[in-house]
């Protein structure tokens, strides 16, 4: 998003960024607090220069709904320790084996696997924490959006659903309802639920939570193919990890199954539909609009 | 407890357990439901033989304080998922590469290692959702028991925090302290949140809850300081693993500090201890009363 400055979603990232990064340097233990060793596994992984999307999301859709965003910044930065815990435990070496991630040696890579498991297990277990411990809203809509975050990252329609689909799938040929199922529950999950959980917590009723739910898949599904998109085309320092490895372990992909310019005609359709969505949201969404049409923008 | 049927104490037990085990089969995702390899393998580890002793020390507590235990299930369940995590991600091989569990090959021996850690995260995940998810609580109650648990899974005093420093003194002296600051993170932090959940949700007043806070770290070193002195002494058949694998591994445990017969000591005056505690807080509390002596008894 630090492409588009000039609109009204660069201004507001530039504006919420800092609070992200803030909530997650408070709700993150000191790297020196015993025991050091996963605290400072954890912080380097989590402030190793992630783009901040679902926290970013999530405050968008709260603004839509609400003006005060900043009290929902702690849950925001639970988004993305949620985010950190599985990329993580995707780079392990009986996962994806990735040495890097952001241009950086992989969790593992520099702390060892025995506490880049722990880290990650320690990432999603204080993203529960940090959310039940939010004093900002009602405990009923807190009690919601704990079960929200479970069950995006849970094994029925979640990012663990995705993961062991994503593993099952290298290697063998996918049709396109397998990968729109792999991608929709490893990436849809959390950023359909990112959003849902800032509407929620902004007190948004049943029906702006279904056109959302609406948008966010279609968004969801779109980063995902982009992220597969550029995992072809980017040069390595770009990317932050090594380029083309999607297609070396033989995973699932969109370029592997329509090829580079479909896939983008795809991400143009599917963002063009979610701008449509967001618009029948009303006035306040109109940063969720801005998002379609960066996605949109990407694509070129 | 099986040992002690005649007590209330195991009364109590086997009429809990199996409601225990029928909250478990309900909660799990059935191991046929897609993606079936994570179901099978949760189900596999949580099904292998567990003594249920968090959930059974949860309704206990809460049966101090209120009679219908049964409305404690789903929470009493979730209790045990995050204990069946923690043996599958402790059992790795990047972690204390145990081949076996309760008898039986461990998760990721029988499923890999990629699906032992995400069968582990799922179940971590899964508990969330499902305390979430219990509807017998006002929130309030419930995003409290969110909070006790992620704290007692946690970096700072909990499971993370104790193997951490579990793996970090492997092989290095440790002195008292360091001991049982491992084995109170460890073991303790869990079997003291389980206490302390029943007795929350039964809606117990702070005097209560601090004395069974107290107990509550007996009961938690006891239990560590039993299975160090099991792991040493029992024949390899009634221990589901391999005996002596703490000393092979250069682990700290008490047998290894303090030597069998004076750490048989410690756990009878800890023992002793915590039923004096759980004497003061009153009727209720017998069954509390009853697992001090019932540790005590497993000594001799």
């Amino acid at each position: 998003m630090r492409d588009a400055p000039e609109s009204r979603l660069g201004a507001f990232f530039d504006r919420v960024k800092p609070g992200v990064e803030d909530a997650l340097d408070r709700i993150l233990p000191a790297a020196s607090a015993p025991p050091a060793v996963v605290h400072e596994a954890m912080r380097y992984s989590v402030f190793a220069g992630g783009k901040r999307l679902r926290p970013v999301l999530a405050l968008a859709a709260y603004s839509a709904f609400r003006p005060d965003w900043d009290r929902a910044l702690p849950v925001a930065a639970a988004l993305e320790l949620v985010h950190t815990y599985s990329l993580i435990h995707d780079d392990l070496p009986a996962m994806d084996d990735d040495d890097f991630r952001r241009g950086q040696p992989s969790c593992h890579r520099k702390f060892g696997e025995a506490v880049a498991i722990l880290a990650g297990d320690a990432l999603l277990t204080l993203a529960f924490e940090t959310i039940a411990g939010c004093p900002a809203f009602p405990p009923a809509r807190i009690v919601e959006a704990v079960g929200m975050l479970a069950r995006a990252a849970g094994t029925r329609e979640g990012m663990i659903a995705g993961q062991v689909r994503d593993l099952g799938a290298q290697g063998a040929p996918v049709d396109p309802e397998a990968l729109e199922a792999i991608h929709r529950a490893k990436t849809g999950a959390l950023v359909e639920a990112s959003l849902a959980i800032g509407a929620h917590l902004a007190g948004a009723g049943t029906d702006p939570m279904a056109r959302l739910a609406a948008y966010g898949r279609r968004i969801g599904l779109a980063f995902q193919i982009m992220d597969d998109i550029l995992d072809e085309t980017a040069p390595a320092g770009d990317l932050g990890k090594t380029p083309g490895k999607d297609r070396a372990q033989e995973k699932a992909t969109y370029p592997g199954l329509y090829g580079v310019e479909e896939s983008r005609r795809m991400v143009r359709r599917i963002t063009s539909e979610a701008r449509d969505q967001a618009r029948e949201l009303g006035e306040g969404a109109g940063l969720l609009v801005e998002i379609g049409a960066y996605l949109e923008s990407r694509t070129h």
